[in-house]
């Protein structure tokens, strides 16, 4: 058997740019499907696929996963980077995709079987102040979620200063602080979304504070920081949130800067999730190896597919650390199932993002997992079990416009770096 | 071009004796000036520039800063000490101010352009007891600061036996202790200003309680232990205060004490700064690399200049460690705008000591940078933007006499090293 | 001022894809060229200028490099990557040309002045067998260089076994070993360039000691094991080669592999260069905070350009660690002249690689640093120095095809990976 | 009793500038010297004595040393230089000079008392090349002593390059390579001494196999790397020396270098000194508690005087490293007693550098100690038991110049940095 054709397939049916990459193969109808999104820099995927690996695939086996994933990995010689990674990615899954289709196995059952039913789940509740956020969370949790992650006021942000076009997807927030009315940003030089980290940092204790007075500890609660703050002062937060008992706390630290890992350790039992941007092996090896955190947040995509992250779990295994796979918007529904599958064949899995799915996606990917019962179910068909529509894809094109929110600046206009 | 005079001035605009170098050249009017202060010997410094720098350096183009800032430093064979660093500095800084008129641009955009419109600064208040404290830092939260050092008592010092010849600047204390009655100071063989550390200690984790209860958490506050009490007392300190929220904890551990810094990161979130009295590599390099602190506070001349100084901004940012420039009295108004354009030119700037410009100051410096809404100005003109008027600076001589507040002693007549 | 267009420029004027970036200004005829040559995937890195970077810059101010660097870096959200990274590096090197024509300085003035007159380079020679090598060597020091890498063999490969699709530029070599003739590669499914890693490990050290008994110590040798060999050949190499005293030693362990490097740095006292693969801060920084390596190897457009090329240069600096920066044919003139601006400007440079650039590299970029005497030199025009005419690069097209050399396999047929 | 005066005396019998410090008590005739001596740069600690040493003293009792160590200490805020620290070490020996004389005792006697009878010295033998240095080791053997250190060709420098301004005392070197013939000096913008740090290298271990092979072993050899040579190349030769079993390997690595030592600890068994640059505790405290060297080196007055030596003494006790002072010529007779008596006071002696003690010396400096038989012994009186003759002093009167030996440069044209 061989690769007939290897091709990009952009779509947004919910407003986000999907890459979805189609593995063709020379027996009939055999093909397979994979996630390749990298939302904010999609058709330099695209195009990744289309010049690079499609020229270099055709004619290959697709049997030998292993083999063309090294291939790919270094057929750029420089390496690790977004682009190429989802690019490998979106063929890396297609290939899992097919030989679970000539197997007539779900994906999980070639990684060695199921380990569970479905996959524990937690939804995002966010609001403008803790009654807001409260009344999501009990929202969530009558529906019969088991974990929520807490979010609020967008990180101390407000929106009135940031130009049409750095337009920012959050909520306006009601801290405007009087740190912010210090410049005038009207003509300023450094135009952008505006947050106050301090406002934020200080905000939370209280915000679970409330939940937790109202709702008890009989359900989990997770935090995500998402580098927004300055290292010392993401350890005074997970102090302060001991108590509180949360889930997990997500990204507290920059990608970079894993020896600040080694100092929240000594200081608190906050469990810790990292790993969303990780791209390099050195981003995360240290923080498994040493026991840096509890939880491997990594979008599979962004790491070069499933080849890369099922040796991730098993890494993860051996020093007691769960996995706790990226799953928001911007993970295509391929995507998605792929965490499931793995979720489900790994003794070490933890916890799954997700997101709520669309009708528009359900019509552009048939298959796409179900949510129930606070669980995320698979459907059982062979390889990765879900589809694309070409034709419904192609009602939802993408859009490519500057990224606004990854313009965000503190209040004395220093650009946010993570 | 070439160098063809270089020469210190001395003044004392407002009664602390600032060091100023000049830098001449062999092109008409083109002149540079730099910050050398080091107040308390002021003409060593003057001396060390006239009788060693000048002659080395006359005839050389003053373009290649970086390989005249080597050949100072090492020239002495013996370095790193705060008259030949200073001595370094001013001419280091002199250059800069040339190279930056050479090319039509403020300092600042030789750096790489700015980062923020202008720099966020804080002021200090003291007090004897905690309401005088807290009024002092309500009058500069109502003038706009968005941050005050608050201290206290001067360390928990008291002032009458004080000989004149050590007499210290600060108010008459309170806290003259119990422990201070046990020994006659009068005709000691130890003179000096008395400081009790441990009535210190207590009496700040109140003063900050006392503030926080009345005003909040939406000003910075930050506080200065100034070395003065032992290592294991920091760390109790730096817990005590951690529900406080400082912005930072400044000089918890003197400056050789390297691995006490260890201690205190694993047991205190409470964010640390330190570096004022830095001058030898092996002061900072650890506290940075190994993410020791948070903030660095060195005094840039006393590094031996921008040179030097820009290359520590880059190893914090590395590490995730932010600059908060020395910048008390004994910066010259010319080390102050060079902390500016380094503050402004730094992605990883934190904040910016300052002191109240008088109009003394500003007539013999004009271009010293403008203070307003909280936040300190550059004014955008080529070079450092700032000069010394020889004429008004000859009217403000500077005073020769023993430091007095460096002979301060503990109770049992002990003297204090930081 | 204003940035009115970003936009890349494609050109192959050695038959390798260059990729150079053009920053155009509202100021008449100011504008400037950057380095942008990821020549594995040229096409990607034009169209992350085109698409992204020039709708997100213009109406910048182009003076604020440094905060234009961090809005690039982030803006994409996943980071770090060959085709980001160069994309960021084309528009950073342009801003530094546009600073140095606006100041009227070359770029090596704004960054503090030269420190030296020029920079020593090194050339590569290679043979098939010591003799041919020797030769090579003997050649390149009658021309007057001071230091020559010698390669040899292509690693232990050998070019029979690969398809024309994949076909590698080196010459045909002998060394093809009884262990590459058990497997008959005619009809195999993994088609490459086969290299046998032990024939070529136990082929350097004789190398060396034949040019060293020929020629003596009077001049500089290095050698590059382009992490072709196990980490254990590696130290095992190191400890073989000490006593023919190489300059360095070049990749002798896969760039994620930095706990290696401590393994190295017990046994062996051969100095170890390392870095053009670098792209993520975590692959560098230890092995220069740990002293693990002597001299850092980065290609700096895949750094992100001159921005953090320069803080890198400040953190080896810390380290006692010296800069040999990437400079083969995949480094585009424009690079070479930002690699040269760098060599001049830096106290801790070490050693510069090069190539001999042909007349249609002269051509097409006029301004190109000229060789002599063993040194590179720089031509002391404003910013750096060097254009690019477009009508001559236009003549010159890229053509994309699947690469070869790095398909490269083991003799039992498993892909190589550095 | 009180101390009247302090005051500092500039001489210059050898032609190196030397500082003594005469401390004068209210008691009649009785008065101390101390060595303050830093040649490089003599009027600064002499202004420092005057200006602000002698108005802080003045009044205060002599017997208190370590109480007025610890006041001058930190009385400049700033410290731990190379100007203050030797204003201090004059005042303080001239007050161990005082007890001594009151006591009637030699300061090796307040100090414990003698633990040998006298210290054993090495010499320091150089030439052109390895022939002449031998015949120098030889003249010495055959004077008695037991131990040289050997040196040869200045480095592997030159000095037909170096401008009249800038001459360097050491003997024209043969070593000008081809390297420096690739750059023309005479019209260069680096003047300066130029040295071949790998011609330098190369030649030592020749150097080392011709004196053993000629002497054997039966006497103790020493080198000293002076921090010339990168510090990779330092470990390398540190291995290569192993074999002639040197008495210590000294200076080989830069003094903000300290993790380097880790490193060449790991490979070679040759005994290392380190420390004549010291000024600052973190540069030594580490190699003695780490075990990182075998001898401290200190220049006694650079660490502030008798008081920080003989703890320092004390830590290495603790340890297991030895005492092997700094005594060359610029070190005046009163520092080299200084030396002298600890050397018979502290069990952890391994060693004492020494100069041949001129007539003009023994003119100035009554009570000089003397050498026989490879030992310095001490004369026995009370106090240092040396003085100085200041209407012999001022017949030598010290002349101030550019130092030109700190000026030296690669072949490249880099200035040389320990």
């Amino acid at each position: 058997m061989k690769i007939t054709k290897v091709r990009p397939i952009l779509t947004a049916p919910d407003g986000i740019a999907l890459v979805i990459v189609k593995v063709e193969t020379d027996q009939d109808g055999l093909y397979g499907v994979g996630c390749a999104t990298f939302t904010q820099r999609p058709t330099l995927v695209a195009k990744a696929v289309e010049e690079y690996l499609d020229p270099l695939l055709q004619g290959r086996d697709p049997a030998n996963i292993e083999d063309l994933w090294h291939m790919m990995y270094v057929n750029s010689y420089w390496r690790n980077g977004p682009v190429l990674n989802n690019a490998i990615s979106g063929v890396d899954q297609a290939l899992w995709d097919i030989k679970g289709k000539i197997a007539n196995m779900p994906v999980y059952d070639l990684l060695g079987g199921k380990t569970r039913e479905a996959a524990m789940v937690y939804r995002h509740a966010d609001g403008r102040e803790p009654q807001e956020v409260l009344e999501n969370v009990i929202k969530y949790q009558e529906e019969g979620y088991l974990a929520v992650r807490c979010q609020m006021g967008g990180y101390g942000g407000r929106v009135k200063d940031i130009t049409a076009a750095t337009a920012v997807p959050s909520k306006d927030a009601p801290q405007a602080t009087h740190r912010m009315k210090g410049l005038d940003r009207a003509d300023s030089a450094f135009p952008g979304a505006y947050y106050d980290a301090d406002a934020y940092a200080r905000s939370i204790p209280p915000l679970f504070d409330h939940i937790r007075s109202k709702i008890g500890f009989d359900l989990f609660l997770l935090h995500d920081i998402h580098e927004r703050i300055a290292p010392i002062d993401a350890i005074r937060m997970a102090k302060e949130l001991e108590q509180y008992r949360l889930f997990f706390l997500e990204d507290p630290l920059a990608p970079d800067q894993i020896e600040w890992f080694r100092r929240l350790r000594q200081q608190s039992a906050t469990p810790i999730a990292m790993g969303e941007l990780h791209n390099n092996p050195l981003e995360w090896r240290p923080l498994i190896v040493e026991q840096l955190i509890d939880f491997v947040r990594a979008h599979i995509s962004q790491l070069g597919g499933l080849t890369p992250a099922r040796k991730m779990a098993a890494l993860c295994e051996n020093f007691g650390v769960r996995t706790a796979w990226h799953g928001p918007g911007d993970t295509s529904p391929v995507g998605h199932a792929v965490n499931l599958h793995l979720d489900l064949a790994c003794h070490n899995f933890g916890i799954q993002e997700v997101i709520n799915f669309s009708d528009a996606i359900y019509e552009v990917f048939p298959g796409t997992p179900t949510l129930a019962n606070g669980y995320l179910w698979a459907n059982d068909q062979p390889g990765l079990g879900i589809d694309i529509d070409e034709a419904a894809a192609a009602k939802y094109p993408i859009e490519i416009k500057p990224i606004g929110w990854t313009q965000s600046r503190w209040p004395d206009g220093t650009i946010w770096t993570p």
